[in-house]
């Protein structure tokens, strides 16, 4: 189990996760939830090539709340588009369905198109600290694609697990998620930015799933990665199944005070106002969860894609290639689908965590699922 | 004249649905599908206190295609926020999920946060004569906001069933529209704007509900109404069950070119930003029904609030009221639901129609429907 | 002079000014008014080879207002990006600096990133007609880029000379206008939709201005055209001079009740997101003249390239060319100096125009204007 | 210890201006640059009742650059909307006229409707580290509006005079702006966030400006306030005077790579949409001292009303009040006026400043300028 590994790291607080990575758990698949389309090898972000992520995930404490000294149930998740060897732009776009949030950098993503970084997410309270931190890692790598840089940073709400007003996140802890990014599988659950969320007042987190599109559509690669963090339990549907109204022990909440942040990659040739049609797709699989995108929620997401690597750096005129809008269609799809189940397999991936105060959130209960998917014939 | 050859198929060809009202039709919760929320009286938009709406429904001619002359299965809807009596502007934001489509005068519902008139909806290319239509009838009934009009003309493609390009819609179509518009039970179906639309490969066209809060979240009432136009059929969910993996028959598209419209109203008093708000929750209204938002598709949406009359009337300072942002969740999640029962129900109203070449697209069938329901659980 | 030769057609009512078009009236620049940046042969929108522009001229009538019989004082303009024969899409953007006016098909041109036909211009009681128009015109030349068209007509308000509610554009003028559109020299001042319009409280209209690019940055071609209709009296600066304040005679209103709408045309390869940059830039060549964009005012503005000729219709993938972000400071000041030209040029050409009830609008006087410039070391 | 080592540093080198103000420098109307409107007793910001501004200047060493440590010449700038004493939130709006800069917290501005705390401006690699300043500031004085805060953070980039990459602002120095602030005059020129900034090649800054509307349009207060790091020399303009033209000496760009945040407060009561059209036309006003808006430079905007206190408290349904759209014309002319005059005043007030690797930034020659004004007429 991910997290008996955990405990002695636990001990001394900051949990490299990519090194006890092994997962071992199963995914949301192999409970045999219904999906459509057709995952990559891994189903994850990084089944798009050059997509690297890292997760830096720090657990200490427990107990009272102390502000400053913890309980710290929290980290910080690096995705790298063209993975750390490539500070090379990638086309973005990206979408607010709630802006009760921050998505740093997103201005300049809108007026020029490229996405010039890392997308780094992490809690509420850290966003400054880790988009500095990027500042610095470029600064030194020589990787800005300016004269200065405008790093997208992201978050979601832990405070209710996590002690958010101690500042636990330092410089190094971004260094760290970026350094160590790495392409195959993606833990995740309560790892990275994802440690201290809470999703549908079940145990969220990190989750991530990818689609392969045919041949007949281009064979392109789509992958989403989320921070799930969001929901009111009554509202949970899983393969349109009303999960969250079978399943009512551990809920506590009585107003949503969650958010989203999801990134979604493709191979797929878009230019930037073709990625924005993605980000906005990405609420449309949000949706067949079952949110209503609550007014305390943060749910942003950022799309980009890896094709077109010299578009950003030619110095008179660039070669670009483009997706015709009318073969979107496939990509619009696989963004649905990846988004619903990359938020599933938070739920199925996170366990049991217990933080502030002794606030107690529970994990999905796999059997007690199947149970109900199989009553509604799924 | 054209007017004039158009006379004869009048007599036979408008049906004015507002007459002929009386729908004895099962609507989508008779069919026992289950939906959550409590509607108001009518279910419809209608029922926010002040809301009119009229149809004209244009039906004549059959067989081959010949421009200009049918088979005609078109019309306009119109939907009067605060009924044929009253032109005091209404609060108003909106939002486009995707933008193939039209909505015109949004460019200043935008600017200026309100909505000066009706809101029309009809077939793609006959738009323009509702607009200027609407402003002759502004002008005749002195009920324009300023000097000059600027309509809020929506559009879905009847291309399919109808002689898009003969341009059968005429002035007086929009004018009839407007001067029949009354409020409670609003047609369903093969009416108005609706007439020759498909929705998932099976009828569509013109569906409402609406939702009544409860006195804890203020009692408030919200409606919708859709011109749905959109969809394939393997992707169509109701109630979360894939009623259109099951239900195969009559299917004919290989890629989307249909579009939804919706209107959602509102006596809660919402400024427009709470109001944009408001239209952007209804993307993932139609994602419950599965659509991914095809790149043919005009989802567009306009969402207005009946409250603060005297807001665009003020001389000097306007006084408003406007709910808190943090009690707008029960808003969101009644425009989520009824915008889900809307669509449901322009499916279940709609009937079988034969069309231009006849094209002949199938109603949903009631009972095939409640078999698959059953059968997943529900 | 071009009026007297119009004066028999207006008998008719309907003048081609393209057939009339020889125009040896002085432009702003032949009076001395000091300009930035070096213009293009013919200083219009038509320097960027392939575009062409028509207008067609209404002027019948005179004395008070009777609606539906006159005085007329109004047109159509239209804009074709790759000329008539040729309905290939172009890239472009749009952007609302105040929104109180219409541009149709603009949420199509935001979601696809193409201008899919014309633009348009004529009064603002007159878009939907010319609207439909555009539909039948694309029908009969199998020129629409999907089964629908979404034409983009903008407006400006024409009422004060003008019977606007009349609604004398009838769809043969749109046809006209789109027929007889050419390249080379534009008529300027009272033709097209800019035949009843009012700037800065002198008579306006129709203006262009062109900007050639030196060969380091690229030797692009920049044009504009605008439809001037806006500004008050004593806010008019040319070349930073306040001519406005100086020359008071004929002014006659309290209120802003004007619009400008500007087309941007370019050969440089710019994507669409890059076209939106080029649209907000035109704000600052209008504050140049020294509007602040009154609340009545609908300033709408969009820019296209005709690079990229087949990136909207690649059947796979599209390879399209794309100027580099860093390299477009140039084509920004092209933009803000040919927008601050054609809009100072439309008022030189403008000539007095007398319309309904007697409303007279001077033209504004070039030789006060050489002294005032004088003044002010200009 | 970083922070150990700038102790020292901090003794020599922060200049806390509120104890050092006493302006006695001129200002741009003293020198006889004529504005049009009439200014608030302190032609500054801070004329809106409650507005509060704060500096904290940092500049310490001289010479060649040791990346941390230094030369410094930068600082942080807080624009409290009801003072240090109120953490009641303001209506706002924001605009982004050209992305190439950061302005935290604006999805929350836009999707709310409110500015929930300060507005702080510093350098472009500081942002992250006076934004999560400010949420332990509203942690301490418990003046979050939520159970987290999104602070809104912007930036220009000092890096010709600076060393940007030293991070060499601390959270301290953003609770110093905050807990400095006040009301009455304020410092302009090199001051706060200001201190190394660069304005159309002379020394740039901060500047501030305010307009008091006369009794018929309201007697509403406006101001505005501008971190100016932005522009080319020969584009400046001063009074519609091409006084970068003539002005040569001492440019030294060839590319622009400024920025500028502007700040607009007032006291009218504007709902969110409509202050959101303040912040659009913060762009007129910046366009005639001559930008074009550089792809460089990051000019982005935000608009408040210290109007309506009670908007974001209320329980259930909040009174507010609403200037009706056509009123707004001389706000709009307001800001216009008020943020030409900001830009001016702040190259006014700026000196003479040497920094990183001995670059010299000079002052806009005062005795110069006169000449030139004197030239052309005014």
């Amino acid at each position: 189990m991910l997290r008996k590994r955990l405990i002695p790291a636990l001990l001394i607080g900051v949990v490299c996760t990519h090194f006890a990575f092994a997962q071992t758990k199963p995914r949301a698949r192999a409970l045999g939830v219904p999906f459509e389309g057709t995952p990559g090898p891994h189903n994850a972000i990084t089944d798009v090539a050059g997509v690297e992520v890292g997760h830096v995930t720090l657990i200490s404490g427990e107990g009272e709340l102390q502000v400053g000294r913890g309980p710290v149930r929290t980290g910080v998740t690096a995705i790298l588009p063209r993975g750390k060897n490539s500070s090379a732009p990638v086309f973005a776009g990206w979408f607010s369905l709630n802006g009760n949030g921050e998505m740093t950098g997103t201005t300049w993503v809108e007026e020029s198109g490229f996405l010039e970084g890392p997308v780094m997410i992490t809690n509420t309270h850290s966003v400054g600290v880790v988009r500095d931190a990027v500042i610095a890692w470029q600064v030194k790598h020589t990787a800005m694609g300016q004269l200065w840089g405008l790093p997208v940073v992201a978050e979601t709400w832990d405070g209710w697990l996590n002690d958010i007003n101690g500042f636990h996140v330092k410089p190094q802890h971004a260094w760290e998620a970026l350094d160590n990014a790495q392409s195959g599988p993606v833990a995740e659950g309560n790892v990275g930015g994802g440690t201290g969320m809470v999703c549908y007042e079940f145990k969220g987190g990190i989750g991530t799933a990818s689609r392969k599109l045919s041949e007949r559509v281009g064979a392109y690669m789509l992958g989403v990665l989320v921070q799930a963090n969001f929901g009111l339990r009554p509202q949970l549907r899983i393969a349109g199944v009303p999960v969250g109204m079978e399943l009512r022990e551990g809920a506590y909440r009585t107003n949503e005070t969650g958010s989203i942040i999801v990134v979604v990659a493709t191979d797929a040739p878009l230019l930037p106002h073709q990625l924005k049609r993605l980000a906005r797709r990405v609420s449309l699989g949000i949706a067949r969860t079952g949110s209503v995108s609550g007014n305390g929620s943060g749910d942003i997401f950022i799309a980009f894609s890896t094709a077109n690597l010299e578009a950003a750096q030619a110095q008179s005129v660039a070669n670009v290639t483009m997706l015709p809008n009318q073969r979107m269609n496939a990509l619009f799809e696989a963004t649905v689908q990846a988004t619903e189940e990359a938020i599933i397999n938070a739920l199925v991936a996170a366990e049991t965590m217990t933080g502030v105060d002794n606030h107690k959130v529970i994990a999905l209960p796999h059997e007690r699922l199947k149970e109900v998917l199989k009553k509604y014939g799924r």
